[in-house]
């Protein structure tokens, strides 16, 4: 049978991460890629006693169809949450997604045409260019500064396209401890960035999946609240809330785009697991989300903290990283002439492994860029991983002055 | 905020059905709309135990990212499920699905480019037909007997197709008790149709969801043991097999085929929840998934016979009906001067609703068609129901005459 592929087929291209990944698989390696919760954290014991609740209480809504929206006990629960981190959101504004890798790929629909220009910055979630990609948006990457995107060359772009009649369907960032680059947007770049979207007329797509993982106690406001969320749609998730596996997210948007995301979401999924909202609704109602919250705060911190110590003590002179209050990823940029796809391999026989910033670039620029997850690794092999990883730095550095 | 949509939502149309069933909500109104399965049959007491279970084993496991194309424990499952319908089937030939709606999903993606030629039948499942259209496919229906799509009408199209140098991406078949028509393929249809397929080198997607709701016991091969798999994609759910609340299904394909799926899924929603893959293999392991299948059929048939029985009591002369061995669901022909859409408001005034046929059509006819759902209403209501539904009939024949 010779099968005739679509196009978005071939725009989508295999995870070049994916097929490096499979060298942390060797048994010796410590990983600092992927992307995991720590699984010593995972609540079973209250899911076990809440999924028996939700089946004898609810069986009869939890194993039967849902509405597309979501179940109104779930997106009551969620509202909550939104607000409890000063989000104002009703019914109307919400609608549950399956992760918000789906968030990103009903964004993809709704708003991607083949040629489609859009804004992202520079990096940015592999997850999202990959998707973006896959409907053959025209990508235009904004690079960042500590502060997160640099909105003089933000404008310049924008004035570029507007000249060209071919202004973005939307600016997709990632306030909050962005993956990859650990940057936390500040107050006033958020405010600036709006009134330059509100300008220009282009929606602002707000990832924000690392909000809760806040190791300062200072939660910043996010595009959403600034707006009053208009012109802002917020994509959200379970899973860096520890609950990956459950695969539930949601989307806060304006009603005529919350309209659109459902229309469209009935041709991917239908709707998402009523099993699975019903019971995280529970969780969150009986407070236990922020229980796991504070308890992943208590052990990421320390871990990144000591990650952090690592690096210092062990990378040679030349390489930088990024020392973030919350999230689960430090960034780090290697002297100019290092790339970090070569390293690898030099990596791995050290056994340790990470991530290659290159997909993160939508440009693919980045060479010198790699990221490193200390939320999954233990506290010892952070310690040991980093100084492997210095050792593979320092040896492919005197490999390139031979 | 003036959004600016893509072409593909713009292709998406607002579910006829879903409007005409707002009026369903009425609590005096018999609802034959819809296609859920009888809550009364939920295994919830065994969900609660196999929840437990899997998260005091399996916790790190079920809670965690799992891989896209599904945990190995659950494809194994569903491989000796598979075999026990006659069908042989290993790991890579498997990928686990957000249900089939996703399963939909991705073969629009990986097949249908704007104005990619398909085939489906007329009627077809209605589901199908807006994710296809979303992806901007150029439809092609074919009409059915009682035996299964027409394969005199098929081979004219596929002929016509070819000289124009323009043959189909995919076939999309229900075999089994179609979706809305009832109609189970014939054997010989199922070989006829498999070797046309092959004649014109045309894959040949199987969809499978009622394959197991069969009431006569007899299982007919499937397009993917006819053709060992070769040349067929075939998509499975659990949502026909009473657990739709769950929102997991599969594909099973050509390794070939299988890459493509499992690229595409990381850019829709990276991968299926654990938890739920988890305790559906336990589900399946312990023989339980047969044991609800069976409670369902002791259930559906005789509502079924039920529905067959009432409509024969009730309806003017000149409606005609399927009589379905298996699925959920009737299909009723008017006289051809009577429009199922102007019938629908007459229905409601007598306290029943349906689903009309014309949806189910990709070429827009089937105007004097209507779908009965007979799983999820009562004996009792299955009996009055379609005693109101003749009357609005009689009634509408009335007028007509007028």
């Amino acid at each position: 049978m010779s099968y005739k592929f679509s196009q978005a087929t071939g725009r989508t291209k295999r995870s070049e991460i994916r097929e490096l990944l499979k060298w942390t698989r060797k048994p010796s390696v410590i990983s600092f890629g992927g992307g995991l919760p720590d699984a010593s954290l995972f609540p079973t014991e209250e899911f076990a006693a809440i999924s028996r609740e939700v089946l004898e209480k609810k069986g009869y809504l939890a194993l039967q169809y849902g509405t597309t929206e979501g179940e109104n006990e779930f997106l009551d629960a969620i509202s909550a949450h939104m607000v409890s981190f000063g989000d104002q959101v009703g019914r109307e504004n919400l609608c549950v997604t399956t992760s918000s890798q789906q968030g990103l790929d009903l964004m993809a629909h709704i708003f991607i045409s083949e040629g489609t220009p859009i804004v992202l910055e520079l990096p940015s979630y592999l997850g999202a260019i990959q998707t973006f990609q896959r409907n053959g948006a025209d990508m235009h990457g904004i690079p960042m500064d500590e502060n997160g995107i640099r909105l003089d060359l933000l404008e310049e772009t924008l004035v570029k396209l507007q000249r060209q009649q071919r202004l973005p369907a939307f600016i997709y960032v990632i306030p909050d401890f962005q993956n990859p680059s650990g940057i936390n947007m500040s107050v006033e770049r958020r405010k600036g960035l709006l009134s330059l979207a509100r300008r220009f007329d282009v929606p602002l797509i707000e990832d924000s999946p690392y909000r809760e993982m806040n190791f300062s106690g200072t939660v910043l406001p996010s595009l959403w609240s600034l707006a009053e969320g208009k012109g802002v749609i917020q994509l959200k998730t379970f899973s860096k809330m520890l609950l990956p596996g459950m695969r539930v997210g949601w989307i806060a948007a304006e009603p005529e785009v919350i309209e659109q995301v459902v229309k469209v979401k009935q041709t991917t999924d239908l709707c998402t697991s009523s099993f699975n909202q019903l019971i995280l609704a529970s969780f969150l109602n009986q407070g236990k989300m922020r229980q796991v919250i504070n308890r992943a705060i208590g052990l990421y911190r320390p871990k990144k903290d000591a990650m952090v110590s690592a690096l210092a003590k062990y990378m040679p002179r030349g390489v930088t990283w990024s020392k973030p209050d919350g999230g689960m990823f430090l960034w780090v940029v290697l002297p100019e002439n290092l790339d970090s796809n070569d390293l690898f391999m030099t990596a791995i026989e050290h056994n340790v492994a990470y991530v290659t910033g290159r997909p993160f670039h939508c440009d693919g620029s980045g060479a010198s860029t790699l990221r490193l997850n200390y939320s999954f690794p233990s506290l010892e092999n952070i310690e040991t991983g980093i100084s492997f990883l210095g050792q593979a730095v320092a040896e492919h550095l005197d490999r390139k002055k031979a």
